[in-house]
């Protein structure tokens, strides 16, 4: 951590200073330049608040040096993670995709996408039972009959299940999930967040529509904090100005996170775009960017769909994008 | 609601649409155009999802005519809401200050700020128990401890308290709790929304980071539509690009929600600007703009603050702000 | 300038990329800790480019500590800069309004709006007479054919006259104009920016869409460089995800840029908001937040206006705005 | 165009208002319901502001229907348009490599460049003359002395170059330039697309930091609407709040325009990722997307170019980088 001290500061302040920032057990080294002293922070500075520094009087600036995360950092574990989800692996080479309904609706509707996906090689079954809708006349899921019912699927089926959880207080219907996912709205529900971290599920953490990467690594650390490792990260679009597309896909999130992180790195093209058509050409780009998973939404009757109807492919377009998806997934990782 | 439907469609398709949209109990009303046919509906349209329609493979587009939220409308309640809390009102034309630190740290440092901005013409205490931080590593409040000395402090000074909850399940812990804020990152917390619609505290809901002027009014709407209807909505800065201050006070917001809305009004420039010299010019705007209150950051000492100690104003600071915010208050409510 | 090291950098490297920053005629300050280097320079760093400092190899990080721009920069020019127009001052204390319709149209039109204008208290005369329009077959101006009837209208009302350049080409035409207005998309049309610099005429820039308010001191340094310092800033609002409004007027732009810059600082409600009925809040909570001057768009006859009609007022609205702008200006100057 | 009618309206208002909408010669068809009137209009709504509609008191809200863009649109013109540069395509299957340093420094660091960027593979040279630069105090380009030394360089190693122009009072410069850029600064710079609409030229327009697609459409449609049919649309980064990349990709405009419009689209990693290490991944995304180009800067010394070093690829990354795109477009054109 660097601070630049104000031109007017005195001696007195600045040593002040100087022995409050060693109470952190950090060592700090004062330069002293014509028109301004920069006192640099040598130690491990993650438990050091840069608003509090910057409340100081007497400080100019203030820049961080090193991450504020620690377990999420690749600095400190080179490999990559590799989530393991009855004998499917999320990271580490192979592309995982993770495909479903938004909403599970209907048995009958839940176990035909289910057979439709698993036939056109998903390796994960997706479908919301509790579902975070901006309008309370909405339909807000079936709760614990959803839940019921993608277990039932998952066991008729061998697809593991992903699914999104609302709050902390639902934790225990969440037992006998194989995913569990926390959505977009609630990245930065920091009690969920602990809650979960006490638990041994992989975790499918989503990118909150304005959350910085680094806020998304610093909620990836609030679970990891509490012991739980399996977390997986998603990019779901950002909220920019541009009204054709729901969101904006942040796709350099790709890359650039695989440099910060050892975190296997999802894509959700579906809320990423909020346009059927697009999904495709965003997927084969998530591949080409080397995304670790997609998460694709389908449904048996997208017009019919209780939500997110307009993203959602139908199971003859998830087949066909299939195809494509996994002829370029095997070309990227032999050819390439 | 009005549905543009593609050139291509059959009649076949046109009316089994309409078929469909009757089933939510609206009339449909059919236009055909040379090159396009509409379709209008009549009634409440309320339940209908947008995203719904626009799934419809013959759908062009769509467009709401009338708001999505019922209870949060000043079009079916045209006067203000007024909210009582012992005793002091929020809306219907004084202006309320809140006031006090970010956090709520010991003892002596709640009662000296509540003292302090007690005597400077504050009406309402403000004090994190349960502090919502982007690190694990951060200081995470006090919680319960908090929550018991901000009720000491209620009850020695007088002044009603304002804190906020994270999470549902510490509800009970805010049963003698004045006004429980919702913040920013919660506001779509929908598990959150609902379980506090159903107690009959005043709730303050914070804006989100990105959220639409809309959106907040549906988060409202969660609230109302089970039944607790004493809701004040909050501004409290949106995230942009600019990187001068921590976020963008949208001021604008007052008038256009006044519009829109009975439900008071409050402006927080401590969160919106990041900045303690922007606080005062911010509070002087949004008096003049026409907002029902005040929520500022005043901490003793805000150097040694636990968190947000930049954008904190000293009890002295906060007592000048003060007598130029209460001098043009009348001023406004005299003279404008 | 401050500039972090990256670990795995050679004492050579280090060396080498000293040797070079020397070349830019500042002294360099070598700190070495325990993980990391930080080279600290001292002296006029403006011409020294961010981005080619990061482009070195072992660079880690770079962190400007002075602003890049000298003069605009209130640091080096403490009083505030006052400009004189036809005996009007903006800047230095009292309130500018200047008013009128967004397009010239018919000199009927124009000298109709003027009288009106002058009548209610506005201190300017605006109008468009080249108009960019985001349309080709939208209405793009009167051109010279309007600039002429500004002047007229200038001779016959006495009031000064402000209007938009859209290209170099044409500021022969501009040589009887008393303020130059320079829009929002053409922030940074740099050739534009150098040749009024050159000239002797009161700039009136607008800050883009998107520009940071650094962006914005940057366009002003262009032209102050050149030699005209006679630099009014407007905010009008920037483009965020908020579709209730046309822009979001950044009202915190008037403090900040207050410390930060000696230039006056104008607000433009009309194009921030692109609503009627927010331009009077707006105006009342930019005087309360000490704005110099006020652009706001009056039109005889809004529904048949050529251009932005949705956002201005008509005369009789004005009026009734201006008397409560002037009572609260006059208790912001003397009793706050 | 679909117009909503406010419930308070009188008949004669209505009456009012479709005279004079029928006086841009479209046909009008009002539909009565319960709560409200909507008026559809029939016809060629292009020539009518929607602005000037919503400024009519009586009316409620205003929806397009029809695109605002005709020569643009691929509605009407079904056929992906191919401009051809000196033998070389662009659009229409095949992938276009655009390559060069960001600026024209000397002839041997623009001929070093050239050879290198040809050798892996470039079809097109790209290189800055006039630069936009934040500062005025940063090198802002050679000017014509570049512009010389790219056609001294085209004409030896024979790859057509595309270079950019910042004024109208340039053009001339232009004359032997195969490929004119407009920057995304410029892309609503009017009057400079007016004068290229005159020109025969290819003109490679760049989307905006924060203009939507449409508006992109709409600049395109200027220089088309003059008779210049040979626009080139590309996609360089717009502007969000996330600071680890310069500007963010969005990628999704790929699919999304080549939907809208039958114009070519380029795809620029560098300017939008502005990190060096990035540029590859997005490079490769963008052609599994379906881009019909790529502008990528390459330096023959990144760290000492005079802008934009921290985004150039050296000769050797880019070469290796051309190994991967050029397989991976044979493999998307001929099994995907």
């Amino acid at each position: 951590m660097i601070i630049v001290i104000k031109d007017k500061a005195t001696d007195n302040q600045v040593n002040e200073l100087m022995n409050w920032l060693e109470g952190f057990r950090v060592k700090t080294n004062l330069v002293t330049g014509v028109h301004s002293r920069i006192i640099g922070l040598i130690g491990d500075t993650t438990s050091i608040d840069v608003d509090a520094v910057n409340a100081r009087e007497i400080v100019e600036t203030v820049k961080r040096v090193q991450e504020p995360y620690k377990k999420a950092n690749r600095r400190f574990h080179p490999d990559d993670t590799v989530i393991e989800v009855r004998g499917r692996k999320i990271g580490g080479g192979s592309l995982s995709v993770i495909a479903g309904p938004c909403s599970v609706e209907t048995e009958d509707q839940l176990m035909r996408t289910a057979i439709a996906v698993k036939e056109a090689g998903a390796d994960f079954l997706r479908g919301g039972a509790f579902k975070p809708r901006t309008s309370p006349y909405a339909f807000q899921g079936l709760g614990k009959e959803g839940i019921d019912l993608l277990i039932k699927t998952r066991n008729e089926t061998g697809l593991p299940i992903v699914t999104e959880i609302m709050d902390v207080s639902d934790i225990d219907l969440f037992a006998d999930i194989d995913v569990i996912q926390v959505g977009a709205r609630n990245m930065q529900n920091f009690t969920l967040l602990k809650a979960l971290g006490r638990s041994d599920k992989p975790i499918l953490l989503k990118r909150g529509l304005s959350a910085t990467m680094q806020e998304l690594l610093m909620s990836a650390e609030y679970i990891m904090s509490e012991g739980n490792s399996k977390v997986i990260l998603c990019e779901r679009g950002i909220r920019t100005y541009e009204p054709e597309t729901r969101n904006t896909l942040d796709l350099s999130a790709v890359p650039l996170l695989r440099q910060k992180t050892h975190l296997p790195l999802v894509i959700d093209p579906s809320h990423a775009t909020g346009v059927n058509s697009l999904v495709e050409p965003m997927s084969l780009a998530a591949v080409a960017a080397g995304a670790d998973a997609l998460e694709i939404e389908v449904h048996i009757d997208p017009k019919n769909a209780w939500s997110d109807g307009a993203q959602s492919l139908t199971p003859e377009q998830f087949k066909a994008s299939m195809e494509k998806i996994r002829k370029l997934e095997k070309f990227v990782k032999t050819e390439l």
